[in-house]
């Protein structure tokens, strides 16, 4: 009997261990499916006392070791490595805490993030964190440190982990962070692990801080005759003080991808490029921030519309939707590369500049969108009909300028997807060496003889 | 010529190095003097060169080193330990750069909190972290996390730290973090360091977070017929969604020491406790959350007094300033104990009624106080006229009791002081091993000889 068979005798269920080669492929990959890796076994694990069974097994024998939630990442974090056991969560999806006086969710890391945040919804509590993807599990979330739409207000779910349940490598279990609002008893390893995209331990719990749902929320559509304007009112915005929820900026040439994708309309087609806000908060305090926005962009923009539902073009739901479904509408049409690059806040309109004199130059199609009141810009550089070897050539050529670039604005390259197996190079060439080896002997105070996620991110 | 002596040659500048037996007693302990320690060396540091290049020399030779701000610290975190190299960073108070475009500022670790705050708040921005100690410098606030009263609606230093220069325990410079506000590149070393006391990396330049001046600060004072009305009254502002920025409780006994000290009075002097309150932002935003509050608070208060200085004895800054003056009151009519035990917020009135027991039954006086809306609680346990021996004995034997009824409540020993010399063993004897251990690790993986503060915080 080969050693891998042992995990049948760790797992009682045998339903819920997969061994080589009967592993479907979706688990040997990433939401995109381009990058593949291999794996020995694959175990639906079902509570913490198999993970750490199962990591004790897989340290002993010195087989690395994958976790894996919903499999949404974009980075090629869920790609296994060299014949790994990959720890798929789907089945620790429970809720198990709300602490409503506390203001706290205790949660398998297995559980969905929409169907989350529509528990917590509920019960009149909210929870800010709100990228993309809302079919992520939380505890990929946590790996990723998700920011997403709202990170602008509210911060992004670094801000909202209070505490983990953590399986070290070797299988030993500890807890990190708790209840309290304030800690100063020790390092703070919760926040190492926080972003760490599995390379450090296995989430086996998470402690999440809620807050009250806000009593309104009240999403803006503003209108521009050119993506620069749109993009140099981000500033004017912020400098107002009204602490805006959301801030995002989308090109008209990008909308009319989604509004053909979903068969919906954004209003004022004649326009250039929009920003579309949320405030959210007291009645008053929305009213305030609109009225103000109004005042500020009077001779920049063309139209600042309440999205209100007053008229069918004024709905809020339908506006959102068409911006959720970019990424999947350019797929729709094309193979695309889809990159986070964030910069500080004041470079973004400097860096869509470049992205689109790029565009030109290089002829290959790039639709840019993203969280302006952030910094976070999304990308989709789009392959078109080009072949395999022309895309992967004309691609690397323009990622290696647009990172470059980003550097030089004191961005980086990634601000919400994470590293994985993807952007590791152009991470190491563009990191200084001494970093790199912090982390990696991090890494190594924590998973000695590295089998958690090798070749993963920062891990040489 | 013995090797400390070779530091002259390091820093050009004679003046700004001091050995032993020359070095100021105020050096060799914390703001209390209780603990001292020895050191061979005072450096007062100019430049991050100078840093490294002490740090270079120390680590050669195998030479403990103690980093030291403004030497405010209650736990004796700046006790230098076997003839260690104390840094004092006095001189390196420069604030380097206020970006607003971005929202941030860049300062030397030396820069004293009260100052930055006002700097800053001319130019419009605003600086959240408030602890009570105000010439306390900003690295010694980064290197313990410190929290104070806005912490309930913004959070802890933590949440504005966006970037360090860190000099390792071997010279090496690094910079972790910058200027964007969403990054998934790797480990987030930036948050290890911060409330790390020192003991992972020497901080010498602070990236800062800012945001814009609110608009108006409301304060407002609440008196209760008894403790625990008031304490009970916490639970439902905060359920009210109004994001108040301080809730902070005081017994009227408490609030007497103060009056006398200062000789200023609080209103409505038969109240047995009072709610001390703080909302900011927009006008109108203030004026519904008071509203609420009065509302909510109807039944159970005694009187909501807005504090906008209508009469003399409404007058904020003085309300505050007794606030402020409370451990310095107490330490006028005694020597005492400063303790910052924190708990879940729903565990705070439990917590203060086994204070208020806990005095009863063992005659010695401990003053409650603090900042009720983050669950921080601050006791002052007064040693009024025992003996060196006895204060001793019965204050440990008291604290014994103290910690492990917060450990039971889910709370922990230290909400902002940190754990210096003085509270490890408490820690040691609360936390589970393979927490210390990893700790003790990660430590190990930035400080490979253990030179930076060892036997500090959790360092075995």
């Amino acid at each position: 009997m080969s050693v891998i068979n042992q995990l049948t005798t760790l797992i009682q269920d045998s339903s819920r261990v997969v061994f080589a080669p009967d592993i479907e492929e979706k688990y040997l990959s990433d939401q995109l499916g381009r990058k593949k890796g291999n794996a020995s076994a694959l175990v639906f694990v079902n509570s913490t006392e198999e993970v750490s069974a199962v990591l004790r097994f897989a340290y002993k024998n010195r087989i690395p070791v994958t976790p894996r939630g919903a499999g949404t990442n974009l980075v090629g974090s869920t790609v296994p490595h060299d014949g790994s056991i990959i720890l798929d969560f789907s089945k620790m999806n429970r809720i198990l805490e709300i602490d409503s006086e506390n203001f706290t969710a205790t949660v398998e890391p297995g559980v969905i993030l929409e169907d989350f945040q529509q528990y917590v919804e509920n019960l009149g509590f909210f929870y800010p964190p709100d990228p993309g993807e809302k079919r992520a599990s939380i505890g990929g979330n946590i790996s990723t440190n998700a920011g997403g739409m709202r990170a602008v207000k509210y911060g992004v779910t670094r801000n909202y982990v209070m505490g983990l349940e953590l399986v070290l490598a070797d299988g030993t279990v500890l807890t990190v962070g708790g209840k309290n609002r304030k800690d100063t008893t020790g390092l703070d390893i919760k926040d190492i692990v926080v972003g760490s995209e599995g390379t450090l331990a296995v989430i086996t719990k998470c402690l999440l801080r809620l807050i009250g749902k806000p009593e309104k929320s009240q999403s803006i559509l503003v209108s521009f005759n050119s993506l620069q304007d749109g993009i140099e009112a981000v500033p004017i915005i912020l400098r107002q003080n009204t602490n805006p929820t959301a801030v995002e900026f989308i090109e008209r040439k990008v909308v009319k991808l989604g509004e053909d994708f979903l068969n919906l309309k954004y209003p004022d087609p004649e326009a250039a490029a929009y920003l579309l806000l949320t405030f959210d908060g007291a009645a008053a305090e929305i009213d305030g921030a609109i009225q103000k926005l109004s005042d500020g962009l009077k001779d920049s923009s063309r139209r600042v519309m309440i999205l209100d539902g007053s008229k069918p073009e004024l709905d809020a739901a339908n506006i959102w939707k068409i911006r959720g479904c970019l990424v999947k509408a350019v797929e729709a049409v094309s193979e695309q590369e889809p990159l986070d690059i964030v910069v500080p806040i004041a470079r973004v309109a400097d860096f869509v500049a470049f992205v689109n004199k790029l565009e030109k130059q290089s002829g290959m199609r790039m639709i840019s969108f993203g969280h302006a009141g952030d910094g976070n810009v999304h990308l989709c550089v789009v392959r078109g009909d080009r072949s395999n070897e022309v895309w992967e050539k004309e691609l690397n050529a323009n990622l290696e300028k647009l990172y470059a670039e980003a550097k030089e604005s004191g961005g980086l390259i990634s601000g919400e997807h994470g590293l994985g197996v993807s952007k590791r190079d152009f991470f190491f060439a563009q990191t200084p060496a001494q970093n790199v080896d912090l982390m990696n002997a991090i890494k190594k105070s924590f998973d000695t003889k590295g089998i958690l996620n090798p070749k993963t991110s920062y891990v040489k």
